[in-house]
Parts: C-alpha cells; sequence; structure tokens
C-alpha cells in the first residue's frame, strides 16, 4: 500500500453535486492511514503547477463544514480547462516534480471527458517514469456522455432541475388564449441526454413539452417549422425544447451568427442563441407571440433542487475513489454500473481510463422517436431514478446557505 | 348585503402565487352567506366576455384541491392581456348583461396595473348605469410597481428565486482563474425592484452582483464599461445584473435591435437581450469569457422555491377582498400596509382603485448609490422580510406535484 500524501482537483464546468464527490474523496481520504494529508490543488491542473494547495485535512476537521460542501454547486477549489500537451514534455516533469516535493502519493481528478484525459496522460507518465503514485478519475458532467459509465454523477441533478423549471415555464407559457410558441434551449453540445430530460416533466395530463429536438440527428428548419404548425393545431402553446448543440444536416450551428464566436481553450465554441433564432423564425413565419428561454448556467448550479440519488452517488464515488487507489488501482475511473432498475440499484466500479478519456457517450438513435422530435419511454424509464430525492438544503433568511471558501 | 353569485378572473403576467390569491377569493367566497356560487372566468376578462365560466364552488368542493391550487404557479384560470376600451362602449354593455344572466354580485379581478384599470372602469361603469355589484381588485405582480400597497403579491417569491438563483449562478461563474464577466437580466420594464432584489443574495463574505443596474436611471455604457473594469481589478469574475428596461439617456432600451420588435396588446414593446448586447461589448472590449443569462419566465414561476411570506399574504389579500366586497366596498384594490419592520407585520387594507390604476411605482432614488451601479441598505432591509420561509411544495417521483386543470 502507498502511503504518502494525496492531492485532489476539479476541472472543467462545476457541476451542482462536483462538492459532494470533493467530500466524498475528503472523507475517503481522512478514514485511511495510507493518506497522511488531503490537499486541494486550487483551478486543477493549474494549481498543481502553480503548487497552490489548499490543506483539506485541516480545512475540513469541522464535520459540518464537510457536509456543508456536500450541498454547495460549483466547484469549491475551484476550475479550470487546461489540457496537458499531447506529448510528454516539460510541463508533466513539473507536475512530478511538485508530486515529489509534496509527497503526493494520489491523485484524484474530479471531471469530465477532457479532464479524463488529463488522468489518462499523467498516469501513463507515471508509468514510464516510474514513480509511485495511484492516479484516479472520478466522473462529473452534466452532459452525461462518458462512456463506459451507466451515468454520471452531475446528471440527475441537472436533469432534475430542467424537469421542474419545465414544468412551471410550462404552466406559464399556456395561460394565454392565443397562439403561442416558447422555445426552451438546454446545454449539451453533441449529446441529447439533458434535452430528453426535459419529457420528464410530462405527466398523464400534461404533454409538454410537445416537440423535443437532440443534436444527435441533423436538425431540418423546414421540418421544424412544419412540426411547430401541427402541433399548434391542437395545442394553442407550443413549448419545443432544442439543444444548443443542434447542426443542420450540412454541419452548421442553428445558432450560428447568433452570438460573436467565441472559442473555449479545448476549442470549443460557445453555444447560445439557438432558441432565439428560432423562436425569431416561427414569429416571422407565423406571426405568434414567441419567447426564447436559455436555461443557461442555472441548469448546472441549482443545488437548491438537486436530486438526493445524484449527490449521495456523486458523494460514494468520490470515497470509491479513494479506495480503489488505496487498493493499488490506478489509470482507472469510477463508474456507476446498473444492476437493477426496479428497485433502481447501482453499483461503483472502475474501468480503464484510456477507454473513456475522449470517448462520447451520445442517446442511442432506438431512444428517440422515428421523426426525430421526441424522446421514447426507455429514455424515460433510464433517466427517472436519477432525479429522485429532494436535497434537503438548509435555508437562512430566506436564502439556502453554502459553504464559504 | 349584496346577495348574488360571484366571478373571479386572473389578468396580466401570471405570477408564482397568483393561484394562492385566487384560492383565498375561493375560500372566502365558500365562507360568506352572501355569495352562492363562485365562477372563474377562464382569459379573465376576456372570459367574462365569451361567458366562459368554471363554477370553482364545485370545482373545489375537494378541500385537497384548494390546498393544491395554493402552491401551484401561473394563472390556474387562464389570463389575458385586454384592456378595456377609454370610452364607455357596447363592451361594457355586453359585460353586464353578462353578469346579470348570471346574477353576479361580486366580482374580483387579480392582476398588475393594466387590470386595475379594469376593475376601476367597470366599477365606474356601473354606478353610471345603477348596477348592484361590488367589484374589488386583487393585486398581482412580480414588479411591485403598484401604488399604494407596501409591495405586491408576487414579488416575494420571484425576488427569493433571483436571489436564490444568482447565489448558485454566482458560485458557478466564479470557478475559473480567468478574467470572466456574467450578465445576468432580470424582468422589469420601467420599476427596478427585481433587479434590486439580486443584490439579496449577497452576504458578509459573497460580494457578488458586484454591480446592480436599475431601470430607474438613465444607462450609461461608457460608464458601465469603465465599472466592470474598476470590479475586474478586484474580482476576476464580475458579475453584473441589469434590468430588461435599462435605457441610454437618450431614451433608447439598450436591447433594441437585439432582437424583433414584438409589441403586446397593451402596446409593451417585448424587451430581451439587454444581457446579450452588453456582454458581446465587454467581450468585444477587453476580450474576457463573458456570458449573458436571462432569467426569463423562470422567475415569475418557479413554485418550488416560492416565499412563503410571500404565498400566505397572496391568499390572504384574496380572502380580504371578499371580506371587503361583502362589507360593501367596491371600486378598491386591497393593498399591504407595513406596520411593524422588526418583527414584520402588515395590515390588510383598502383603497380607492383611481389612486393605483396606471400609477406605476419605482425604486426611490435614495435607496440607488450616487453612481447609481448598487443599491443601499434600507431597499434592502425592505425585501429581506418578503423572501423568508419555504414553499412547502409536494414532490411525488422526483418533481413538484402541481394541480391539473
Amino acid at each position: 500500500m502507498l502511503k504518502g500524501n494525496a492531492l485532489v482537483g476539479q476541472s472543467g464546468g462545476p457541476t451542482t453535486v462536483i462538492n459532494a464527490s470533493l467530500a466524498g474523496v475528503i472523507k475517503g481520504a481522512l478514514s485511511t492511514d495510507a493518506i497522511e494529508t488531503i490537499y486541494g490543488a486550487e483551478h486543477g491542473i493549474e494549481g498543481v503547477l502553480a503548487e497552490n494547495f489548499v490543506n483539506l485535512t485541516e480545512r475540513f476537521s469541522d464535520k459540518e463544514q464537510l457536509e456543508l460542501l456536500i450541498n454547495t454547486p460549483a466547484a469549491y477549489l475551484g476550475s479550470c480547462r487546461r489540457k496537458l500537451p499531447k506529448e510528454f514534455d516539460e510541463t508533466f516533469d513539473k507536475i512530478f516534480d511538485i508530486f515529489k516535493k509534496n509527497n503526493i502519493a494520489y491523485f484524484f481528478y474530479i471531471g469530465g471527458n477532457d479532464s479524463m484525459d488529463t488522468v489518462n496522460k499523467l498516469s501513463q507518465y507515471a508509468k514510464q517514469i516510474n514513480y509511485p503514485i495511484n492516479i484516479i478519475g472520478v466522473p462529473k458532467t452534466i452532459d452525461n456522455d462518458l462512456a463506459v459509465t451507466d451515468h454520471t454523477p452531475g446528471f440527475g441533478s441537472a436533469a432534475k432541475y430542467i424537469a421542474t423549471s419545465l414544468r412551471e415555464v410550462a404552466r406559464d407559457s399556456q395561460v394565454y388564449d392565443s397562439n403561442t410558441v416558447t422555445i426552451i434551449e438546454i446545454m449539451g453540445r453533441n449529446a441529447g441526454w439533458l434535452t430528453a430530460a426535459a419529457a420528464l416533466a410530462r405527466t398523464d395530463k400534461e404533454c409538454a413539452p410537445h416537440l423535443i429536438y437532440l443534436p444527435e440527428l441533423a436538425f431540418d428548419v423546414d421540418k421544424f417549422l412544419a412540426d411547430v404548425e401541427k402541433v399548434s393545431k391542437t395545442h394553442k402553446n407550443v413549448i419545443a425544447v432544442v439543444s444548443e448543440g443542434i447542426k443542420t444536416a450540412e454541419g452548421k450551428y442553428v445558432c450560428e451568427g447568433a452570438t460573436a464566436d467565441i472559442v473555449d481553450s479545448f476549442g470549443h465554441k460557445q453555444l447560445s442563441g439557438t432558441a432565439r433564432v428560432l423562436s425569431d423564425m416561427i414569429h416571422n413565419k407565423f406571426g405568434w407571440k414567441v419567447r426564447s428561454i436559455e436555461f443557461s448556467l442555472l441548469q448546472r448550479c441549482g443545488a437548491h433542487v438537486a436530486s438526493q440519488t445524484d449527490l449521495s452517488e456523486a458523494e460514494a464515488v468520490g470515497t470509491a475513489g479513494v479506495e480503489a487507489a488505496v487498493r493499488g488501482e490506478t489509470g482507472m475511473m469510477m463508474y456507476f454500473k446498473r444492476v437493477s432498475d426496479a428497485p433502481y440499484k447501482i453499483e461503483i466500479c472502475s474501468s480503464d481510463i484510456s477507454k473513456i478519456a475522449n470517448v462520447e457517450r451520445v442517446v442511442p438513435r432506438e431512444w428517440i422517436n422515428e421523426e426525430g422530435n421526441d424522446i421514447l419511454q426507455p429514455a424515460i424509464d433510464y433517466m427517472l431514478p436519477l432525479i429522485q430525492g429532494e436535497n434537503k438544503v438548509k435555508f437562512e433568511n430566506g436564502l439556502p446557505v453554502y459553504l464559504k471558501r
């Protein structure tokens, strides 16, 4: 068993439950003899390179603070979007010098697709230089697009936020006795999991959202306009949900030209404005009252309506990551294996990181209807267990209480 | 004491608690001998003119349904934006013929500024033709812009939604160790009450939002850019909140040109895009990562995080409206009089509707800082009691349960 200090970082877009995973890692570290002190790297790998560490063993000696961390949205340690170089250059030497200097024997990285690439490279490099360290990836992404795992921590809470808000917005959008179209834009560049989650808002008597468009299929503007017109014959107030990432058959984002072209450091274009482009089209064609709504950041930080299932799983997967590392695993990502649907039951396992890094898992075609404007029951059955249970967030003076740095 | 049936309608933009007021009216009507049956007009005055009535006495004989109505966002009866003609024309004759035919002795209209104009005109007309009816306005608007009343039902819940979401978004926006600017756009065309409510998110250790711009003051783009630059020297992640209705000194909306010009039936321009225009400006000037977020409809229908104080007051003001009408009052709007700040205590009174209709109450200049980019403590002290207490909304299968039509 390796003995030494541990280091944990958070990376990529934050989620509602990424701090629950951090709390899980801290709890795991505090309860094993293999780890002396657990440090947090501020702003992910940036903080490793700058040696910006917080002593989490000290910071969380008060258990109440640790419980508060679980319910606090967004990356407590700060995040980054830095990708390590393709080749093993001096960046890697620097990281391992810092590891050595601080006697780091365990490194945990909580993140999504791009972050698992970091875990993959660091563990390969460690092997190459024969550095004794166990490196484990803890999954995190609202997008639910990681391979191997049944679902990702963060998805359930975002899905619950979306379905809750959709149910409420649908009420609001349906009060007028005239034709209206409300278009809601949901995050998810290439994977439509969150957009699909909007369907959870439907119950036997409610039929909104009426139309759902995922980025998995090419988006046909004419078909969309025809779909809206068709629904409007039976429902005066049409509610359509679109992924921010929908593209035409020619591969052009629907929102292209709607905003200044902003590209993040992974080279991803910042998407937004899809709903607005479409609602303008509807208004121009039919003259109806339209409204476009982007759930934007709200969907990934709405801790006051987080899924308790998601929170518990996020914490558990963090602790399981520590246990796996202490057992001697490295270059692995923890994941959820669904062992039963009814009752819903998962197991936490680990998988070779190289199978996961840089792979995107999308919504299967057979879970989308033939017309490509709705999702099917198997998708609902898959998602529903993930939004169960309500976060018992503490309110003080009318507002939720979150942990302060 | 007048005896007969009662009619109630809902009008204008819905709120989270407009149904609590409806429930209050129904409870009041069910508990007085003066009212035989209470009917609901579908889509406000449109439903009166079309004689589209729902028998609420029957519909809500089950008390559980009435309790569920209280927690359900958006206008249960549907809403409208129809304004009655300036002159007493045949529309008025038609309305009173329908009142007579249905033996309507009480009419309650739940709405905002424009709806109080309807109450005003109908009660004047009734007086002119000597028709025995008592007509009472029940206030409703998230905008908090009605005259006479200390605040309006709906404001507290929208304020709580905004402050909660702001607190969460601020966390999310502050995870990166690079300059970012997040601009949040809040509803409120001429009155900045809701924009001011964003300040409630601040606590001793949190300073977001850093900048707040209300529509009460002319908006100076150059000053805004300088403000953001100044804040960025001490806070890498700047969070600014703007009202959708901010205008330049020349009276031009900042968002003008950002969206198709859509005008509602009251002649109000549909505003939106202000945050986007400003964030594009920031990006162009400083090259920083920017994000614009519109809280949009979410802020007026987020029942899962409604203020219990607001809900209780909204219900009480509805019931008080019935009691006032039965006492013989007509042409009045119910309102809140604040009798004490600590402990917070209000009384429900009634005021002549002509003092209220078509008057807009804005944030006083002395509650805004001299620079015009923040609000001052008296505004916080005024708002804080209104967001206290959490709605005990029932969740089933992971989602809030609302009343179905």
